[in-house]
């Protein structure tokens, strides 16, 4: 009889840090923080890998750590339904269930429901909808969203907002912005607020500076832990994302993280660092990963591409990780081909280390006062396009 | 600018060691082995997983080899449609080309193209097929086969054989096993002799012990470095399979691995260890890993089940493997009802692991004469069944 002591179980569930976020240094307006909360301390700006059913898709845990994340975020909408939040509670939380030993930030569940089209309706109490999976019918309120974030045992519990597409009216965009506050104010209220733990409020309001001004405002009197960016990399394109973002965190609290949500490629979350950002998210490594796009210094490389048929070199030549220190991109190749699983597992390891990778670095330069040589040195060379062909 | 020093170029191809075979112990007729080659040493009896298109699929190699996998297996006909032998001559090989640092055997080919049934004509100079992947027209002889193996740069190198299906007419599988032996002797003639490299003939005969007699007999007159046993495992079921083995190792040289092709279930791999066989291969560890099967101390188990739903307990509480000691069955269920990648890692991982502990476990009990008593308490708890649901 073996003793086993699970992954899992080595999960802590205790708290002992208040959720707290100390603002370090800064290089103009991008910042160098540290976000303390009850699973560990996270080191923004940080790229947070998502797992959206409680596992980072194609990835162990213990290369998405190696990798460098200190913080990943699972979807409420997925682990509601399937396998269900009773089922994940009665597991002590998706932390232990996944075996995850640091913080968890989910989601609310409102921007999977708001991509569902026809199977959702929006009501001023929450939405109604239909589950992707069986057309079974789910109601979500800020309190319900809330409360099941609870059951997930995230560190970070998001409020539910309602993201509208882009582009949108001024009056729906004030409507919905509007909506999203009184929602917000609901999920601080139905918030459990335990030691270590934080919730985040999302500033709304589409494209409009004035609109954005009042929700970041109005949020600030909510006081919440955090606040996110929504409603941004739904269409718009970079440069009016950009210009949005300077339009709004020039009003968010200074001494609060600040979370942009869904975004994004590489030189989207730099630009958005620029602009005073300290977290992210996005599906696009791991699901890059999964059709064959490699992230790389010099751009993206389509490795399914038959060019790389016979090419002895590695992915990137700059970069450390188990796939670029070990296979070649004939090998890559030839897995992608074949429609092998061990070329997702490797080039989502490897497009997982190149995001935090450069996180890392962005880390340095800020502490170096030194971000705009960064920023200058890696647009060039990420815009300089893929190696020549053998 | 970094020096990448991959690891599939730490992948020897030099050769040190003649091939050759050491029997050191018995226990009946049990074989306690060990056999060196030009890549390294394989303790036998010795199971090789199966990397059909140069992976091990849904597995780092490096769990490969912490599971215990001292060989492993790849397949010509997968090969050499994708992503070509000419390819993988290129890039020096299976090993070199997946970066495995270890013996590897392929098989001739003609085991896949008989399965390909209307697709291929089978005469004397050798098979017609069409590829699977696109219906373009291939012929593979034994010379051409023996020759892309010798592209392919395999540790070991199968003859090409023709494997009938069960059950057949005394006069189809003498037929056939003639017509294996021809391209036996052919297959020898065109292979290129290498230091440390070896090939090895197939008996075949179907279930009648004259066939499988003479089949070996005049096997053994070519003189091969090793023979395996073809053409079991088709449909004749686990008593008549052994029969027929004890009806076949018995005329096999003493002094020279033997390989059941094929086989198969732990219980099978026991029963075949009895008498006297030294080798194997399968695809069940890592298939079943895939749809869910995983093998236990006690059995199958179908994760899939809805009864593992809330089942905090590892897959095998006997288990040692990375999956039993980091995760419980409900997670791992989850991860099969959500189709999540990470199921089919870890249960191919698990499935490898039990496999390849137990060929470590058979090892012990022939060297410690004690293999009976092994053999016994192994089916005892095989056969006992699952746990009881909690």
């Amino acid at each position: 009889m073996v003793i086993v002591v699970f992954y899992q179980e080595k999960v802590k569930n205790s708290l002992s840090n208040s959720f707290n976020f100390k603002l370090i240094s800064n290089d103009k307006n991008a910042r160098l923080g540290k976000l303390i909360t009850a699973h560990g301390e996270i080191d923004t700006p940080i790229f947070m890998p998502v797992g959206t059913a409680a596992t980072v898709k194609a990835m162990y845990l213990k290369d998405v750590v190696s990798a460098g994340a200190q913080i990943i975020l699972s979807n409420t909408y997925h682990l509601m339904l399937r396998p269900g939040h009773e089922t994940i509670k009665k597991m002590g939380g998706v932390r232990k269930f996944m075996g995850w030993n640091k913080p968890l930030l989910t989601d609310s569940g409102g921007f999977q429901i708001m991509s569902l089209g026809d199977l959702r309706k929006v009501e001023e109490d929450g939405v109604t909808f239909k589950s992707h999976l069986d057309g079974s019918k789910y109601f979500l309120s800020p309190k319900i969203s809330t409360d099941i974030q609870n059951a997930l045992d995230a560190t970070i519990t998001m409020q539910l907002d309602e993201c509208i597409p882009y582009p949108a009216s001024y009056e729906e965009a004030n409507r919905s912005m509007k909506l999203s506050l009184d929602w917000a104010l609901r999920s601080r209220e139905a918030f459990e607020h335990r030691d270590g733990y934080g919730q985040f409020g999302i500033v709304q309001g589409s494209i409009f500076p004035e609109l954005r001004k009042y929700s970041a405002k109005e949020l600030i009197k909510i006081d919440f832990d955090g606040y996110a960016i929504g409603g941004l990399a739904v269409g718009e394109g970079q440069e009016l994302m950009f210009k949005t973002l300077d339009n709004t965190t020039v009003f968010m609290e200074e001494n609060k993280p600040r979370y942009l949500m869904g975004v994004g490629k590489p030189d989207d979350i730099i630009g958005a660092v620029k602009r005073g950002v300290d977290m992210f998210d996005c599906v696009l490594p791991t699901r890059s990963g999964r059709t064959g796009q490699a992230f790389t210094s010099k751009g993206q490389v389509n490795i399914k591409n038959s060019r790389h048929t016979l090419d002895t070199r590695p992915l990137d030549n700059e970069c450390f990780c188990f796939t670029c220190q070990n296979y070649n991109r004939a090998y890559l190749h030839h897995l992608f081909k074949a429609q092998e699983i061990l070329g997702l597992m490797l080039l989502s390891l490897h497009n997982l280390h190149f995001y935090l990778g450069m996180m890392k670095l962005i880390r340095e330069a800020i502490k170096n006062k030194n971000f705009e040589n960064y920023e200058r040195d890696f647009l060039k060379n990420y815009y300089s396009g893929d190696i020549q062909p053998l």
